[in-house]
């Protein structure tokens, strides 16, 4: 009862209208029931098309205001575009709540691994969506009943360094529960939920790398149980005793 | 390129004194150098003796007052005494600062998974040190170079679920730096540190279980490089842009 993280490397630039769920297939052994394919959200966002051009984008007075330590203020036009809020500022620096509910630098949108220098890739605009299609998908060209997660990796409070996280999740667990279970010496565990979604994310993304062209990760031999949902993750500040 | 996470059961419970690398070595197939072996913190705890009975325990007036909604005041005192400082608390529960630095519920005390009613287990005294003792104990027997984490199952902000979280690091990156390196496309990375030793512990948990006696885990095939300590994972709160 191992667990196996396989890397799905994928040759070449992901074009808009690309088909993941054959990318997925052709990189990586047959499917089995079980499985785990995690895709990065870049991945996913280039084959929905979430890319702008910033050569197209004239940014408003407020984000030439936030570049004026040399930031792109053309960038930071997009970022706010996709903000619900600016939760904190340093400079050009923003940490911002998308549309999504998700807490993190510069609203998820990102210029590094984009096929050319004035092209930047938004997060999904629904990432469980966007699971639950690839899913489909591969069920469809397979038969097989496997799990999907979009991840990103994102920063957090009070640790340093990224980590991967799941934004979308579909055919697996979000958290699991323990609440109710009893442990070996009979006592009772009190609720506590594990974030099973974010711990396959960031297994995956051991594989990721930032620099080789791995845009997906099979996770083989995880007794998965249950569905879930990336919104389940989010927890609203004003639920949150940490901060 | 693929990687493996085998757990490693141990048969009964893990008295102060254990050998944790025979347990290993007992539990797994032999080592190579490169792999990463992830314990929780709890079997390196129980191995240290950092267990406290609470019957021995003398609430304080502080931790009789945190405990009027029911809580058990003597264990509310041992998380006192492992903390810097109380971040915040909502009547007995407690997010602590403690000693080391991790922001965490309870100060990482820990009631379930005990040998007895009345026992608490603390977290280990100095993590990284455990860590590092537990590789060079594996290096001297087997002559192989492993990284070591222990690790511990923690809450965030922001986020909702516990996750594999690393607070001992011995002969593995804590952090990977990626700044400076240039992506596919040619466009630098700006500094980005990825928390690789946050990762490992998270895809190990997802072998731990809660229930059955799985205290560490095996991960093998992971490329990694360098060295770092679970203190690099900490940011200080005055230099948190998130909260």
């Amino acid at each position: 009862m191992s667990i196996e993280i396989l890397p799905l490397p994928v040759a070449g630039e992901i074009e808009t209208g690309a088909d993941l769920a054959a990318l997925v297939l052709d990189a990586g052994p047959p499917l089995l029931d079980g499985d785990v394919v995690v895709l990065t959200h870049k991945a996913v966002s280039k084959a929905e098309g979430r890319i702008v051009d910033l050569s197209d984008v004239v940014p408003s007075p407020l984000a030439l205001e936030f570049a004026e330590d040399g930031g792109d203020p053309r960038q930071i036009e997009v970022v706010l575009r996709e903000s619900k809020r600016v939760v904190r500022r340093r400079g050009s620096l923003l940490i911002c709540e998308t549309h999504h509910g998700f807490i993190c630098a510069s609203a998820g949108v990102d210029r590094s691994n984009t096929p050319g220098d004035d092209l930047v890739v938004l997060l999904p605009e629904d990432p469980d969506a966007s699971a639950a299609r690839i899913r489909e998908a591969l069920r469809a060209r397979t038969g097989r009943t496997v799990g999907v997660i979009v991840a990103d990796t994102m920063g957090r409070p009070l640790r340093n360094g990224i980590l991967g996280t799941a934004i979308g999740v579909s055919g697996v667990e979000a958290l699991r529960s323990l609440q109710g279970d009893i442990d070996p010496n009979g006592y009772e565990l009190r609720t506590t939920q594990v974030a099973i979604a974010d711990e396959l994310a960031a297994a995956a993304d051991l594989v990721f790398g930032k620099l080789e062209r791995v845009p997906a990760a099979l996770i083989r031999g995880y007794a998965g149980r249950g569905d879930g949902t990336a919104c389940e993750l989010i927890r609203s500040a004003d639920r949150d005793l940490f901060i």
